[in-house]
């Protein structure tokens, strides 16, 4: 049974308390060898364990069965927005990824620089995976396009992907892709996907074609290809839904901008760990509730290197007791998914999380690790999505449901 | 959360990967006596266990809580489609259960033998269970009857049993049951249900009548009752919604039916064991997905008699290494259902289901029996439904959701 926001707008009552969500990117793993440890099973995290002793753990699901999430919806999950409901486009996506700040009738999409033969035919769809730094040359050449009747906006991603942005008063994102997603075809003519986006199309018509003109010698990225075009969603935002001001303290542009999308005022913070707490310690009296995440187990994880994710996670252990020093109400510990380092990728896998409140009910599991959490009173497959209802109880924010 | 198939068909990447899906017909059981153990526990299976320590355990819930599956659900679910969704009519069943190749257009219905008295009423609706060999011969009579505007088929099930086919182009199935499934009252005259039905209950109006006159004299059995008219349902096929070339080596055909109707292939097979195992070894180039359906564990259970089901259930650990020795990457063994000796029909219980692959996450369980499974990472009610896309995930046949 998923209680929908309209039911827990209606429980929500007022308190003092404080909630944390600890986000180790990528936490869960898979065994080394066969009969072996996960990272975080061979991580020595005595803290964590302690944690995990004296609260509710489990494994949680970030959007279903055997599905490897992206970072924006496994984050959406574990702040209680349902991911399959709240998806933003790509080109959003690749917004929030630079911070890039979409105003409201923005039409955003995702770039690539792609490479067409003689006869306009896409002969590679990411241009041999062009450098960055070719890439900021190519955008700069991009953004000499000028078109009456909306203002463009091109940045560079990485290596092929580039973000374009129009914006004018009546634009409208019902736009086709130009990306037909398979080499050998040509690229597809934009088109209005409804009839109000009419005038869009035309825009990005022109664009493709003066594109076209621009890159015409530059070799191997001499085209472009446009998908996924969106605007930025109007999504309820955590202090309307959940009665809580929310910060996120996360230095990567990705984790801001979705934590951005959902209400949470994004901190300034440095990349450490130790100078997220610092900022979360000085900011406590600002904020009902935290997001902190912590980049280096995903990073370690698709790099392959199972060692160095043990490491970041025994960090994490290593702070763990500066956040508890703060007397957060409640404290959450997880990852957005798995990103084990034998697949060096994302993966499906559940996530081990544990939480822990003064008034959560204890389970028998002592170790913070995958098989240990298997045991949890929170079970095997938690979803995600129902982490925020249930931390909102223990941090005795929800009245009674009926009489 | 359930990702419906046009979700899933976004995800979808090709790949090289094979799926095995080993199905024990009525594998889960109940103890024989007060604290005794189930038939599967009970039964010496060394290649299980050693599967369920290396893999992934839990037990599925075909339907739904304390719902009992007929074989065509419980299969559907298996095969990853909500059985509460994907219905068949009862008389699609009839015609799936005798491998009758029903065409587009169709009209197939459930037929009973009945008995009724001197005016008309129902006194049997099962002609006394008359047998098999009445049940042919009465189906040639019937067969005499022949009606402008159709062609007729009736074949025969079982006992009273029959499955009526009506074919023409311009036929529908909407059209009431002559069965008032009580006795004392009069079978019903087949009504339309719309108006494009007018014509085809006329029809079964018609064959009714003349069934009547042709069975006048023939008691116990001397008049028909009709239900569940239906047309071969237009489902999805897995390899649409999957991406999978699958094929069944089943025996029996209401197995290689269902799974017709998913769009498997149903291959030539003997009805032992190893001679499925030869075929799957025989076509393992060919396709990639077999579905292997064993059905003694079920008659076993059927027929009350608990150690033939160990010793169904220990003949199927026998042959599993041979199927191991292929190099699935993914294997799932588990039931349809639950059919325990003690109640001698299927039944509710959830289904012990163990799954492997390179990727999977083992969890603590290295014994496959009732109570082992309850302790895996699956979980003790999973959804049969969302086996598929796990076993998708394990295949590596899914890409990321969302960026």
């Amino acid at each position: 049974m998923k209680l929908d926001f309209d039911t827990i707008k209606t429980l929500l009552k007022p308190a003092e308390t404080k909630i944390v969500l600890l986000v180790l990117d990528g936490l869960g793993g898979l065994p080394r060898e066969h009969q072996g440890m996960t990272e975080l099973e061979a991580a020595n995290t005595p803290n964590l364990d302690d944690l995990a002793a004296r609260g509710m753990t489990g494994l949680h699901l970030p959007v279903g069965h055997g599905i490897t999430p992206g970072s924006g919806p496994a984050h959406l999950a574990l702040f209680g927005y349902e991911p399959l409901r709240f998806e933003a486009g790509r080109g959003v996506l690749s917004a929030v990824g630079l911070e890039f700040d979409l105003q409201p009738g923005d039409v955003a999409a995702r770039g690539n620089f792609c490479t067409v033969d003689e006869q306009g035919r896409i002969t590679d769809r990411r241009a041999g995976r062009i450098s960055t730094m070719r890439n900021r040359e190519l955008c700069g050449v991009l953004r000499t396009i000028k078109i009456p009747g909306a203002e463009i906006f091109v940045e560079t991603e990485k290596e092929h992907r580039f973000l374009l942005v129009l914006r004018d008063d009546n634009l409208s994102s019902s736009v086709s892709n130009t990306d037909p997603q398979v080499t050998g075809g040509m690229p597809l003519a934009a088109t209005p996907l409804s009839p109000e986006a009419s005038q869009t199309a035309a825009i990005v018509r022109q664009f493709v074609d003066e594109a076209r003109t621009v890159l015409e010698r530059r070799q191997p990225a001499n085209m472009v290809l446009l998908r996924g075009f969106s605007q930025r969603p109007d999504w309820p935002k955590m202090g309307d839904v959940f009665g809580l001001k929310a910060a996120a303290i996360a230095a990567y542009p990705m984790y801001r901008g979705v934590a951005k999308l959902v209400g949470m005022e994004a901190l300034e913070t440095g990349e450490q760990l130790d100078e997220q707490i610092d900022v979360l310690s000085r900011r406590w009296g600002d904020f009902d509730f935290f997001y902190v995440h912590f980049k280096k187990p995903d990073a370690a994880g698709e790099d392959g290197d199972f060692d160095r994710k043990i490491a970041a996670i025994e960090e994490f252990d290593r702070e763990l007791p500066r956040v508890l020093e703060l007397n957060p109400d409640v404290v959450i510990v997880t990852g957005d998914h798995s990103t084990p380092a034998l697949m060096k990728y994302h993966s499906w896998h559940p996530v081990p999380v544990v939480m822990w409140s003064k008034y959560c009910r204890p389970d028998s599991v002592a170790r913070f690790g995958e098989r240990a959490c298997m045991a949890g009173c929170l079970g095997s497959q938690f979803p995600a999505v129902q982490l925020m209802p249930l931390a909102l109880a223990n941090a005795q924010r929800l009245k009674k449901f009926g009489a």
